[in-house]
Parts: C-alpha cells; structure tokens; sequence
C-alpha cells in the first residue's frame, strides 16, 4: 500500500492545529515560537529535536550535537526577538556512555552558559539518539517578529551570510582549496551560531522576521505566504563565502547551496527609512547585514540572476517532515 | 569494554545539574516539574518523553499513545499543585503514517481539551518513534507541593488506588477471572488518569507530593530524601483492587505489582489535623484516598506487612534510566 505523501506544514496543519484560541496564546502554531500572556509578561516558547542519522551522523561528536541542540532553539527565539532563559532537555540515548554525556553536557553548557540559559528540567530515556530541547524566553517590552508582519515596500534583509554549512556538507572537495573558508564553514556547520542579539536589536525596528534553518527560498516563502505579500530577490546580493563562485560553478549548485538550510542567519523584513540605524546598531554587534531584494504586492517569490529573472528548481514530490 | 553503570538520577545530577541557581528560578531540577517565576505568576514548567520499544510495544494504538503522551505530564503538573495550561508536542515518527496520525492526534486532543489544554507549538521529524511533550501550567496563589517538605508526624495518603498498571501488565491471566477489575486495570493501563483536580486541591492543604510512576516505594523514596526524613507504611493499608491476594498470592508478587509503577496516583504527606477537611474535599470529586503509613524523623523506609517488618526486595545493580 502506497502511503499519501504529505509535508510538515500539511501534517501539523491538518493533525495538531486543534487548539482552540485562548487570549492568553498572543501567537500558537505556525511561527518560530509561540508567544504566550503570563501575568504582564510576554513569553516565546519553541521546542526542536535533533535525531541521529537524520540531523547528524551516527558517531557525530557529542559536544557539537549538545551546542547544536540547544542553538537550533535559539535561533528560533532569536527570530521572535526573544531573550532565551529557561531550557528544558528530553535526551534518549540508547545506554549511558558516560564519555558521551560528559562531552555532550559540556557543548550544551558551554553555550547554554554564554546566554545565562539555566536548564531547569528535563527527562532522560533509553532509545536511539533523540534530543529535544525546549527554551522559553521573555519578551519584555520588544515588539513580536512575527512571520506574517511584512510589508510592501520593505527591504529585506539577511544577518551575516548563508551557505557556508552547505557548501561543508555538500561541497567540501573545492570548499579544500580555501583554507579560511573551509575551516570557517566547517566550524559552523558543527557549532552554529544563533543570532541573539541580533534578534533583541531587531525586534526594536524589523516588520518580519524568520530565522533561515530549511534555506533561504523555503524560509522567505513562509513570511510571503504568512503576510500575504511577495517579493523579488537578487540571488548575487545574498552574502555568502567570496569564493561561492568557485566552489558552486554552476547557477543551480549555487541554488542548490542556498537551498540547503542550516544558516541560523536572521531574515528579516524592515522599512528602508531604519536602515542606516539599524546598520549602525549592527556595526557595533560586529554583524554584517545586506539587503537582498524588496517586498512587493503580488504574491510570489521573483528570483533575479544579475537582474535576469530565474526559476527555481521545485522540490521534490516528496518533501522530508523536520 | 564494560561501561560503568548509571542510574537517572546519577546520570542528571552528575552531568545536568550544571546550571547556576537565579532568583527567577523557584525549583530546579529534580522535582515532578520546575518553578519559575514570571511577573507575579509562578509557572510549573514539566516534560516526559515516550519512547516505542520501551515505554509502550510496537503498534500499540496511537491513541492510546496520544493520550499517555499529554497524560503523564498532566500527572507531572497535577503533583505540584499546578493548572496546566499549554503544551508543545516534539513528535518522530519514521515515515507520514495518516491513520496513526490521526489516531495519535484525537487521542492527544481528546485529554488536552478535557482539561482546556492548548497546543502551542512543537517540531515533528523522521526517526524512530519517539514523543515528547512539554507542559506549562501557572500556580496562581497556590502553595507548591514540593518533595522536600515532608515532616515528621504527618500521614503518609494516596489518591485512587495502585497497582491496576501492574495488573494489567503482570498478572493478567489471574485477573482475567475478575472481569470488572480486569477491564478497570486494562483501561488505566491504556489510558492513565491524571490526578490534576486532585492536585490543585492538594496545593491548599499537603506539606508534600509526588506522581507514582515509578512505583511507591521509589516514589515515596524520592519524598523521604528531598526531605531528610523517614516514614513507616503498612503495605496491607495500600489501595488496590479487592482481588489482588488471588492475582499475586505470594508477598513477593504482590511487593512487584506496587514496585511497577506507571499508578500515575498523587503520593502526598499532610498533617492529620487536616484529614477530615481533605477527606470531604475528596468526597466531593468522587476520589477516594487512603492514609497508609506516618513520616518519621529517623531517614529510611520502613514497610510493615500485617504490623510485621518485612524486607523489600533491593533494585538489580543495573537500574534502566528512564
């Protein structure tokens, strides 16, 4: 019998969106967060798991896949411009290695430290390797960056620059040739960095915003889809390692690089008046931004090749779920 | 190479309980759920995961499973005296299977809108399945039923009655002969009951609580070092089916039965002068509860059967974690 095929968004649409609204839920399903009313505080609250040989390869060292556990959720705070404060850990390991939960434990702590995350809770279980973690975060008085806030008429905008995890995973070989590049890559393709900060900063100015984890295409399709809106982008402003052209030849392995996901960079939308403002609150975070392309009226992603417009190669039939 | 063995609790204190204590975090680790505090309101923040292959057998009904998901943490929250009020669900599942979805998902939502629980977010990805939810609840004004405030003098009370998991599980060819019972325990067993009224009401009047899903003695265990003190209980006066001398005929099958856990029933401690006014409050809900032992100030678990000091039966060196 030959099941239905059906991606994530499809799947939680269909089968988890059966809450009802409540005022105290400012925001549930459907974003990097969910936002909810607690008092007179605003709190995100997001969850992702990471699963051996789907996220990361059996054998994967066990601090980076603690570091990355808990970055994937930072950055789906970031995204919603929330300070992250609480972590919860569900870890399954399929016995307790000890060597493995201590090098483990320390990538979690090195960065759930450098963010004053406390992990107050969590639950641990025999299985093959699974980690969910869960980070809870304030809003305080910032502004919510919401998916669905876009503007036309903005700019959009990216934090520091993408493809660098792709082109370690997917094309190491001429990635080699550049020493710098190949070991920056590689460092952030095992140790992503969240874009915290730049989330807090942002959610004093941006419209929109979206942190780039499926690739860039995918990511700024659900802030056109959730704002009713569309855009064009320019694929050569998208920032990336200088020597993208070497390593990717090709217009579609440079898409195929773009698409790859991973980026933990910030896409955000932002009226063009702040720009200069909020360029200079960049400059002292020590982040480059750039501006890719523009939102416009009509739905649809418009994708420019030096100002030629380009299509996209459609995902598969089949899209992966997480 | 033989690894060296670990409990959970090892295994959480040695590697997770790494994070520095901070006035906004009113419980950490190791209690049924963490505290903290936001604004003016103190929320209960817990997570379980289920994992196939151990916490339920391959093809177990999904929707059973879904309710087992959402119900032990209910159990987790109703043992602080907390409302639950939202959850995020981290779900893998190997492959997009719509009839177990949906299964899964009318089983979850069946128990989350009985007790208006909102689903806020979550991930779902591919693996081995394995289900995490996580639940937030608020406190209010109410006093936190924690496991380090028993006292000495004060009557060692359960909810409902022990073992029907057990039952169910173990000994099903005797209780097969008992059909009324056979049926109740196969339903708990299916689908566990939260006591999460029962702890709100607790919240106003028990020293200290804990969730049996370890089993009693682990449980009260837990309560007896969190709160430096001993207890005695007479294991006759635990409440359990009537027919639990015919299912487990000898004192070691019926220790076995209590020692199985997954009861889900609330453990409280609670000064007797209390008694008949949680007595009557209990009335009014429809549970019954049992007082089956005293706390004492000597540490240590004393167990009478029929006024006689009995042994228990020691854990196996190895204890699975989880």
């Amino acid at each position: 019998m030959i099941k239905r095929r059906i991606n994530e968004e499809q799947l939680i649409s269909r089968y988890f969106c059966k809450s009802k609204p409540h005022p105290n839920i400012n925001l549930g399903i459907g974003d990097d967060a969910a936002i909810i009313n607690v008092s007179d505080e605003c709190l995100a609250v997001a969850t992702d798991t990471l699963v051996e040989g789907v996220h990361f390869e059996a054998g994967f060292d066990a601090n980076c896949i603690g570091h990355k556990a808990l970055a994937v959720n930072l950055s789906d705070l970031a995204a919603m411009g929330a300070a992250p404060r609480w972590a919860l850990l569900a870890l399954t390991v399929p016995n307790a290695d000890t060597d493995w939960l201590e090098a483990f434990s320390d990538g979690f702590f090195r960065l759930a430290n450098q963010y004053r995350v406390s992990l107050i809770g969590g639950d641990t279980t025999r299985g093959a390797i699974t980690i969910t973690v869960q980070l809870i975060g304030t809003l305080g008085e910032r502004h919510i960056l919401r998916r669905d806030s876009a503007q036309a008429g903005e700019g959009i905008y990216v934090t520091g620059r993408l493809a660098d995890t792709a082109l370690a995973a997917l094309f190491a070989e001429p990635l080699k040739s550049y020493s710098r590049s190949f070991e920056q890559c590689t460092e952030r393709m095992r140790r992503p960095v969240a874009r915290v900060a730049e989330g807090l900063l942002l959610a004093r100015y941006a419209s929109a915003a979206i942190d780039i984890s499926d690739g860039i295409f995918k990511d700024l399709s659900r802030i056109l889809s959730a704002s009713n809106v569309g855009a064009e982008i320019e694929i050569t402003s998208i920032p990336t390692i200088p020597e993208i052209g070497q390593c990717c030849p090709s217009l579609q392995s440079r898409l195929e690089a773009l698409s790859y996901g991973e980026d933990y960079e910030l896409l955000f939308t932002l009226d063009d008046k702040h720009f200069s403002e909020v360029l200079s609150a960049f400059d002292d975070l020590g982040t480059n931004i750039n501006r890719i392309g523009t939102i416009g009226e009509e739905p649809g992603l418009k994708c420019l090749w030096r100002s030629q417009e380009i299509e996209l190669p459609q995902p598969s039939g089949y899209e992966h779920f997480g």
